[in-house]
């Protein structure tokens, strides 16, 4: 049944219950977190706001931002974008900082130095992964100061593991970049999209290594992960290796991943363990995703648009974590600014103060007060929003996809990462194997 | 019936008969439209591009970007941002540029003197809509320059019109801006945004002041303008009027749109008149608007996402606009760079080169061939692309919603611009009213 | 813009304005129409009734209705059940008249000599075409004579018109049914389901060869015929021919019909003509279908589950026909007995008295007041049924397709009626066309 | 996720591998399983069959199908229909026998002495419950014996039960029907439609001591049963209470009945029971059901329209339930005829026969090679019916809804049955009880 599986909306927002509550935060809001003179206190640690009950709001997706705004390519995902336009990964940085993120995560996805050699974009040879991980880390950091917000360097699933090389050599990949975060002195160190919790776990061995506060997201739904391990033994052996701060992030929408964090503070609290909780989900509704999650989605990732969260499915989403218990609430691939200071918005009263860009966002809606039409007028009101189902405007689709499923993938021969560039006949290959396993 | 009503799909594009087509507008394309030594050779105007077969292609939609990136308010849509934020309108304009765009907009939509009196947003008094209108001229010609673009320089519908004043009052607001406009020589004029074709020919008639090419888009569908003048005898006027180009902008989707130019042409060869045709159209499915277009549907604005289109549904637009013999071919809201991208992808081989953008994008989709999964990268193909309808992952939603319909707005009391911001009691009386008109 | 297409939602039903003329109407009801000794009196006839502004009720679809009962083979749909099952065709009838229908149609569609030759089914040879069309007779007879019901002996389009036959021979098909229709003594005559007005007005002239009132259905969509007469124009020519009745049956949904019907309407005051208007159409919704209906939907026949309406629709579309000044209510394929109970119970009031089969059936769902479960019992008014839309249940379904489109099908050498069945080789040509036109 | 709640579409029909197969079937079914001279031979018992590894088919949904012939009346579901209206009970059950059902259940749904004193329903002083029992079971068998059919006879769940009367009371009330059937001599017992496994072995118990062989169902979902009770655990109590034949029957679609009997298969083999299965669901499409079923969802009763299954989705049904090693398959509320038709076409050749309607119905769709349109005869397939997913020509409409969650009923004092018709006030209180509970 599809109750037993999934619940599109979330538990509503309750509101503060005492309107001055609201007002406060918004004075609060009205004193920026920074100084007029640009000069910041020393800033707290992560660990610290965590313990002190503070509220951490991640930022959104870097690689499908910038590449709707034409600077990263889908596929390779290239995170040299930090090298070759610096001023536009510094423009995202700035608008998740305005939007209300308190952590700013190096755009250093994908970019292992094993990654970077893929199928014909050799980055390695033409730029370097250290000056991509270097820039990554300028950036994030000159934003960063601009406002109170933590710099998180951040590493992520290989291609060595997934091809099965041994752990020393994909211990080596990450302390190649963990080298550039520690000489940029990032303030923690995030190791996210990991498929496999051994993988991970691995990850944090090396991550430790700095001696900075470590966290570990999992791509992965409640059937935990590809090698069949559980959600709550996944978080477990994370905590047991090192983490401070586990969840997942990326492959679900919000509502799959509060299901899976909520398993995994299942397990954690089954074996007396305690770590903090983190969320970083899809800003697309993903019901119909099997266990491998929406890349295996047909529309992934060039016919997403209908998936995409409105802000209002972000508020109840804030809510539903922090009622969940989780303290580091962000988002991951299809997050845009305005997602994220729908997060902000919704827990201003927890955290005392508005975000900087909700000057040009009064709360659900209620800047429709200026519009012309009075018929858009009466929109802006929060019971307006709330209960609001969007159409889809598109009466020849249908609600749910089928999933690609071609089967596990660690191990597989044709998962191996390959530096050349895929050939024509690779490519044929693909396309009838698809014809076959869709039925078409 | 549906099918005379509306058709989601529209002709799919007609790859280029011969290969090497193909290959000619990619060897184009990597000969950038600017000299290497930074210089640009003087531009050629817009007419002379018309007349000798270039396609022009314009820009995406300023406000709805910039609202999601947290520098402009929804509903009174603050295009004072060009001075409080200027670095945000300019990354944008930037993005538009790599995407394609040969025409880059002043964002001066709604700042004309009276609509930045809007419900306590005192624009005048706090900056003056002559320092908001020379900002955003500035900014798109400093962009303008890193290529080979074109200004443009926009006037919309006034409040003064909808609140039944006087030609000459309504003129005089249009002048207003035209003086900007001549001051910082942008190349052209655009009025665009008109529900009703008179005011646009009164905008037409100042604009014409200037000796610059003028064209003129209204905001209306195939039904034509809200005071009941016909698509095919809007268009008749406004070329009357001394518009060189003439067409619609927002308010409805491509196909929409598409539906109304094609009555405008008609109205046009009725006449024995030529002009250019234009079209920029909203990034959204709006297959289940009233005549007042996607302001009256219930998601608008902020619910709109399940709406957008994907990259290939813009190819399908861009195709059938060239089609029909359009040769100036934008968007509206809804637009990011990515959409613009792809109109300029699809329509390289006739333009002979590809946008800057698409380095970081393959054809079709053909950039997947690097994907890690096997089953992505069989997605590398037009046929896949072409053929996917996506699904909305919203099993809760329908595809088609109920306008409101409160019925045709101008010399309307309610509509009758006000400065001061609306009262709670004004408020009140909406909410109710809104009941009443929905039913619930 | 949809709303110019279709309008899925009628206007609702107006609820009698005195509470009194219900109680009244339920109070007639409970005094049958037909006396307890089983004596009717004198029937008064069609236009007697029609001219005193009585409200007729048609009666619902057989060939659907019995071939999912397992007595009709789509395709052919075999009239000859009249022969072979009489009991289910009678038990069929008895269910509408207790429904309310005031009007039995001989179940002698597709009953004319030239169809039951049809590609195998020899039927002319097994059975004869006048003992199917006796036994028709006979049936409805029989159970009109239950209650206050009249025959209407019907006729439809023909294999020879489609053909290319000549007048002569056409109408000599039609004089075949006439003569069985006069011999049996029906009450008045429906020529019905013709997609060439040309045709229809053939069938009105032999029709009126009886000296009985004569009814003229089209089965056309609001662009007009298949040779491109205008609905207007038709409803003028089947007028003009004779008939005393016009309207549409078939090939669309309610809302689709009442469009048509409102054309027909509009031609017929142009032409300062008179007729009593008539509306059979689907219990389907249709709003995807192209000029030639719902044959052309991917749906047909044996998939229209998810588009059959509900009964409240029905009232809906009972309450619209009724409005627009259509005084013959009944449908056509896909209307079971308690969809014309639905609209009897509609007009109750302007019809003074509930159809037998109310008593079974409170009105607007009230006998659910009766139901164990309280949320059931809850639903129990017409608030509830009123505003319901309901959910498909199917997540992998689209709400609209796309129609085949194979082109006009008069003259067309495919359409040709051969008695043959159709060959392995001549469905292999099908097979291979249709993944042709579909694109697939 | 999806995926591991519902799969919407089962595992497809793999067609005989031998061609000749199916003709042996065909050939099969034009010899009548009854003797031409109406004589049958003694007719072999259920479990008899079941041991040779005959397939049962049972019959369709008797409220349902008759409500909408306007026969019975939704809510009480009045089974005095087999007093009132014998013919269409008697023709409704010949339907369901040419369309291959090998067991006719009586018509004693809800026929209890208790249930028939409902809300204002005073059957049994009107009629008597003894007869209205009587009269279903003289009428199953005089249909049965018109073929090879068995006569089940069928007590179902009790007010007493939910009311918390004791095992004595409720056990008493199955007793009079019981009386009847071993009066009537049916062939075998049924108790169905259960939600709670213990009110199941008490009917199990009774219905024992009749000598014949006994089946349970019950009316519940892979949850388990309304007292929490697993699926697995309730195969096993009613196995073990001395029932041969155990499964599920209505509040679900196929896809949810399958997995719950799959969950009761592996109940028993865990506590190594044996046992035939049995399916018997609902015809209409229900993932979005919470524990309760169909009956919370807000479109029971009066609109399901779009959740029928058609026939192709039924063989996809029969295919699976074959698959997992159900040999008695049949169906609930809004199973039609020809539903129960595609059931023994889809296991012809296993059967070794094709049901009588057959001669009506060539296999999947071939019939329409007899029709008009050769688009229509290019339908004429398997391949096209087995892809084709059915638009539901509403696009107003959502694809799930949210049920109705009114709590656990056994017990509640809202649940009491009572005799008397509800009040205005109960409804009233009903009423506004449900705008709480949806939040309207």
């Amino acid at each position: 049944m599809w109750e037993s599986g999934s619940e599109e909306v979330l538990h509503t927002s309750c509101p503060p219950s005492d309107s001055e509550d609201r007002s406060e935060a918004r004075a609060a809001a009205e004193m920026p977190p920074v100084g007029k003179d640009g000069r910041t206190a020393a800033k707290r640690g992560l660990l610290e706001r965590l313990a002190s009950g503070e509220v951490i709001i991640g930022d959104g997706g870097f690689v499908f931002a910038l590449e709707k705004r034409g600077y990263v390519k889908a596929g390779p995902w290239t995170p040299e974008a930090t090298v070759e336009y610096p001023e536009a990964v510094r423009q995202l940085h700035r608008e998740f900082l305005r939007a209300g993120s308190t952590v700013l995560q190096t755009f250093t996805f994908y970019a292992s130095d094993d990654k970077l050699q893929n199928r014909g974009n050799y980055v390695e040879q033409k730029i370097s992964g250290q000056k991509v991980n270097e820039a990554a880390c300028d950036i994030a950091r000159e934003v960063a100061n601009e406002g109170d917000a933590l710099v998180a360097g951040g590493v992520s699933q290989t291609p060595s593991y997934l091809s099965c090389k041994s752990e020393t050599d994909v211990k080596a990949i990450f302390r190649k970049q963990l080298d550039v975060f520690i000489k940029k002195n990032v303030d923690f160190m995030l190791a996210e999209y990991f498929e496999h919790v051994e993988e991970a776990e691995w990850a944090v061995h090396v991550l430790k290594e700095s001696g900075k506060p470590v966290g570990a997201t999992l791509c992965i739904g409640p059937e935990g992960d590809l090698a069949g391990v559980s959600a709550g033994d996944c978080a477990v052996r994370l905590v047991k290796a090192g983490a401070e701060l586990v969840g997942v992030n990326c492959h679900f929408d919000p509502t799959t991943c509060l299901k899976t964090i909520k398993l995994m503070k299942e397990g954690l609290e089954a074996a007396h363990l305690k770590a903090y909780l983190i969320a970083q989900p899809l800003a697309y509704h993903t019901p119909d995703c099997n266990k491998q999650g929406f890349i295996d989605l047909p529309e992934f990732p060039f016919a997403l648009e209908p998936r995409i969260l409105t802000r209002w499915e972000m508020h109840k989403y804030a809510r539903a974590a922090y009622d969940l218990g989780i303290r580091y609430i962000g988002g991951c691939c299809g997050f845009e600014p305005y997602h994220i200071r729908a997060i902000a918005e919704e827990l201003a009263a927890e955290r005392g103060f508005l975000p900087v860009a909700s000057e040009k966002h009064d709360a659900w809606g209620s800047g429709l007060a200026m519009h012309t039409k009075p018929w858009v007028r009466a929109r802006a009101q929060q019971a307006y929003w709330e209960k609001l189902v969007p159409a889809s405007g598109r009466p020849y689709s249908a609600s749910l996809s089928k999933p690609d499923s071609w089967g596990v993938t660690r191990g597989d021969k044709d998962l191996i990462q390959q530096k050349e560039i895929t050939t024509e006949n690779q490519l044929k290959e693909m396309f009838e194997k698809q014809k076959i396993v869709s039925g078409m």
